[in-house]
């Protein structure tokens, strides 16, 4: 299987395109938007939410809503939103998630009323997302149309489709912390003092176990909480079925891509899509690129490596989801059934993140280069 | 009928304490809650939410909910929160309304995203309030007691009730302005432009009115909108019915105190206390004490004097509600029925306002002055 992408036309125009590239990413937040600047860096805008002309190159990015919560009323969904501000410019650089040039005024004053979660970071700037979403999820529109409206302000240059309009949020089962309110009744005790009996387990919501407990409590495992009808939103299995390539973002493999592939439907759209499927190590040397994807992996009982990872993901020509699998030079990794290289994977700049994708492309023998006529 | 309230011990304490005294005052937002600083100078503090004690004194304020609105999907209480915010030491002193430290991050971003309305001032800080009130409104609470959870935060030393827990917001009837949408369907004509054919009327919120048209279009009355079976809030015809004394604040005799007495029940309750009720005159030299009170004055056909304001609420011995009516010294009303006396009537600070107070209780013989035995 060899895709070679030729020029769509032979004029002097010095912009680049292909004929019908369709590129389809499953991601998560931060380093997820990351990866889609290198994608757009590579194939150019696409616009969204207006479609595509005929010709264009189009970059589908699938993004996980594992992460999405109500808070004090309104709706987060915290991947969408640094998509959604990483590529429309409005991100904040340092934090790398929420607003640039945010304030905290909302936030303090309910913490001053005792309002709980007096540990989430609700940007003022961030909360009108929040409302608008709200309102428009209240009047009955979907979680998918939503986006489509906030992105006809941020102009994202990326198809930025939630994977499923259904709440499917993922919570964490846990040690309950001291002194939480258990089904019981009860309200658990210290485990530090030594409790003898069993450990009472609670599931929290994954944002209040990443947030407000850093990760650092007994983690026991995963589990989407939600419709019992989820079903990927309008445009997902499409853009996987219709894709000439299909790349997992190197986000966090078990709350980010993990998330996104539970979705029922999408696992089997991804095994029988005509396009190869390429996966980016959100590993690097034994560490995660960023947040605290050791910690998911440790609870599901899989080592921070890129072998690891890559045997969870496992090979299509197997069960699993990868034709192959892009590590970097520091690991190894070999995996029967999947074409495995490595590449600099430090998404550093745009372009930096552009050769990722065409090392990727390289690997299952999708040339996605930028050539001339 | 003449109260002379004693103290209520022999104590050497210096605080001044009187036998159940019990003031209810009907107000609205800004001018409201300066008069409440007045009453609260002269009787203590009430608290709230909790009870008071046996023998402290009591300020009840029944306020106004005719301002209320949805706004981005979060309900706005301008005078219950000028209330809270002034009692409770948190409104912006400059403005007189909204929070002191205030930022409008939120609003630019509504803004940039298009989102109506745009010429609503929603604070940063302020929106905590409209938060946890609209999510524990969602939840089933009434007004009345999400204000009493609001003011757990604020101890704003008087008890503070919306005068109905049911939707009762005042809309407006206006000459359509022009490219309005209208309910034929078409949109509204430029006016100015010399239509020939009628004016189109449309009704909307009082806020737009208020605040978008600043009250400068053609305007010919005022609706209440809202439940059919609209009830006063619980604890508001006990404390009119139990009172020792009822005033109505120098507030917008029209959308402030017209409002509060519009909900079914507040006006035969006050038609039938057994305490007198004095008006405290919202007109000065033939000129609104604040706001645009001669807008809504003329709107329905009473000029903006003291006389023809009183005469608008008109004398309890015939069918109004006023037994006396305290004026400014540069105006003069005469009454049929109604007690009436001049005052210095300026709320520049609390003590002058205290003053005010004892002012209208001497004028239907209620000696509220503090004396100390």
């Amino acid at each position: 299987m060899l895709y070679h992408l030729i020029p769509s036309n032979d004029s002097d125009d010095t912009s680049i395109k292909w004929t019908l590239v369709k590129i389809t990413v499953l991601v998560g937040g931060v380093g997820g938007a990351r990866f889609l600047l290198g994608a757009r860096e590579l194939f150019g805008r696409t616009p969204f939410p207006d479609d595509p002309a005929p010709g264009d190159n189009t970059v589908t990015a699938i993004v996980n809503v594992g992460d999405d919560a109500w808070m004090h009323g309104v709706r987060i969904c915290p991947d969408l939103d640094s998509c959604m501000y990483t590529l429309g410019g409005g991100i904040d650089p340092e934090r790398g998630w929420g607003r640039a040039g945010e304030t905290w005024h909302a936030k303090e004053e309910l913490a001053a009323y005792g309002a709980d979660p007096d540990w989430f970071g609700l940007g003022d700037r961030d909360l009108a997302t929040h409302l608008i979403r709200t309102q428009m999820l209240d009047a009955g529109f979907a979680l998918s149309d939503v986006t489509a409206a906030l992105c006809r302000r941020w102009d994202p240059g990326v198809r930025l489709l939630p994977v499923t309009n259904d709440r499917h949020e993922t919570h964490v089962v846990v040690a309950a912390p001291e002194g939480r309110p258990l089904p019981s009744g009860e309200t658990a005790p210290d485990l530090a003092g030594g409790s003898d009996g069993e450990i009472a387990k609670i599931a929290i919501h994954f944002q209040e176990w990443w947030v407000r407990y850093r990760a650092q409590i007994p983690t026991y495992g995963f589990a989407q909480v939600g419709s019992d009808e989820t079903a990927p939103a309008p445009g997902v299995l499409e853009a996987i079925a219709e894709a000439d390539l299909i790349l997992f973002a190197p986000s966090n493999p078990v709350v980010s891509i993990g998330a996104v592939t539970s979705v029922p439907g999408v696992r089997a759209a991804l095994r029988s899509a005509a396009a190869p499927v390429v996966g980016i190590s959100p590993i690097i040397a034994d560490r995660p690129l960023r947040g605290m994807a050791d910690e998911c992996l440790s609870a599901i009982g899989v080592p921070t490596t890129a072998q690891a990872v890559g045997e969870h993901y496992g090979a299509r020509s197997g069960n699993g989801l990868l034709d192959g699998w892009l590590i970097a030079p520091q690991d190894t990794a070999e995996i029967p059934g999947v074409a495995v290289a490595s590449a600099p994977l430090l998404m550093s700049d745009p372009q930096a993140t552009a050769q990722m994708i065409i090392d990727a492309g390289d690997l299952v023998g999708v040339d996605v280069r930028p050539t001339r006529r």
